[in-house]
């Protein structure tokens, strides 16, 4: 499945505090029919219903144990049981997972229509799904912290369809299983001869890649092993320059460094997220993220939407 | 202190399900430099930041152990934690308060800076304030449910000048010491006469009040033992009349039966709440009130803001 949509909702882009306009920490990413969820502040089904995105969550992915990451499961889950839901939900964080997955229920009275399924994962940890997979790793917080990158599996190279004419095979059926990866035989000159993907396809394509770094310093070297040339980075900018004293005493970044790592990993775009309260524009955090990372920055507002295109 | 403001801030009017325009139930009460809150759904502090109410919060009372109704707690408690509250919070709500508390503290990795009191109270509980009382009632939901009524004192009777210069004091500080409650004596033919304030002061006259249902069937006896002639009634009124059976299944009530109760009690003012999502606009639910109430009717707004004036 290489034609899939992916895009990004951001639900909570606020730091520790929310704001009138702006939720704590929740990245909704939906690629085809599946949506996951990454942190879900407060207020985070009230913004998927504002965002109109449904409530068929497939996995939530937690970075870390500050509320403002996770108090909007409590609420979400009951909604989802008051909408009947029954499939089991996926939760993957850190450390204390299995014990928050107890809180979970506990703060609760009323028991839920579907399982919760705990999963505490680590650096490196690897999920699958279908077509794409996310990656964990380290980040540099004042507590354990997880980012996450979601990468498409690769793609297959481009069909050379005059190649494949010339080696004598009709166009129809066998062009679509040499596609799909199947080898097929053809007769040429009275002759059974076998014509592999690898005669007719270009070299495979990478997929896309998003990568969310969580609350962090702009210090890890997986996001330059796993993200290079994201087509996305989301990148904690609680700060402008301005307070980087700040930002380095509370392990939090400022826009500029986020910018520095844009650039070090060759990312496509970088969004700028968990700003805190203190700002009521942006024009700062864009000036610095921009001081080295020249490609495209955005600082989205609650509810914003962005695609990923297909490169290549 | 007869004086103070009266003012009650709707911040959450949705029923079971928020919307993207209505928060879950959360009612803030300002009674001059107090703040009360009842109830306390999930996004209440976004809601006061909207509001501008700020976070001095002295108490919360829950109704019940519905998840629309607390769950704007563990958030609401951080922020006033990393705003550097150190004064306790009172907590006040139906038994399983304790374990709630338990559970609000274990959601959250770190340590709040202050601590939550939790205070479990039953039917014909009375918390006295500053010049008010807070009087739990039991409502018919479909779990055990409290209401409240927030009273104020009674005020003095008015002080008659034109009697108190007949009976020969001076105006002055002797007027002062009579309107607040002190018996004086003056020289009146050589003689020494004790005035009282009964003397010179007119009945007492009743304070305001604000009875909030909480999620009820619309059938309390103590609603109009107590409630009688409230300057508002905060009624649950999920559904409007054409829903009545589904009222009546699941412990709820229509805007037609608030409005009964609303006649019975001879209140002032009727605000509708509770509203579930299935409703855009709010006709037929005041058409439904208004059929046996003719008083005030209003469907507020998530932010609306009302003021209770004095009467007599």
């Amino acid at each position: 499945m290489s034609g899939e949509t992916l895009q990004v909702y951001f639900l909570g882009t606020a730091g520790a505090l929310p704001t009138p306009n702006k939720n704590p920490s929740c990245f909704l990413i939906r690629r085809g029919s599946d949506t996951i969820l990454f942190d879900c502040g407060e207020g985070s089904q009230q913004q998927m219903m504002r965002a109109r995105t449904g409530f068929t969550v497939d996995a939530v992915f937690i970075t870390h144990w500050h509320a403002d990451h996770y108090l909007g499961l409590p609420g979400l889950v009951q909604t989802m049981s008051f909408m009947g839901r029954k499939e089991p939900l996926m939760l993957y964080g850190p450390k204390w997972i299995d014990e928050f997955t107890e809180n979970l229920e506990g703060i609760s009275k009323t028991k839920l229509g579907f399982k919760i399924i705990p999963n505490e994962i680590r650096e490196n940890s690897v999920i699958p799904f279908d077509g794409y997979t996310v990656r964990a790793f380290s980040s540099k917080h004042a507590m354990p912290c997880l980012g996450y990158i979601l990468a498409e599996d690769e793609r297959p190279g481009r069909f050379d369809r005059e190649q494949a004419i010339s080696l004598g095979i009709r166009p129809g059926p066998l062009f679509g299983k040499l596609q799909r990866g199947d080898s097929i035989k053809i007769e040429r000159d009275g002759k059974e001869i076998a014509i592999h993907p690898s005669d007719v396809m270009g070299p495979p394509r990478p997929g896309r890649k998003i990568v969310y770094t969580g609350d962090t310093r702009p210090d890890c070297d997986d996001w330059i092993k796993y993200g290079e040339g994201a087509d996305l980075l989301i990148h904690d900018s609680t700060y402008d320059d301005s307070e980087k004293e700040r930002a380095i005493e509370v392990f939090h970044s400022t826009a500029g460094e986020a910018g520095e790592i844009a650039f070090k990993i060759n990312a496509q775009r970088l969004a700028l997220v968990h700003i805190s309260s203190r700002y009521t524009n942006m024009t700062n955090h864009i000036r610095d993220a921009g001081k080295q990372y020249r490609s495209e920055i955005i600082a989205p507002e609650d509810l914003d939407m962005i695609e990923i295109p297909f490169r290549g």
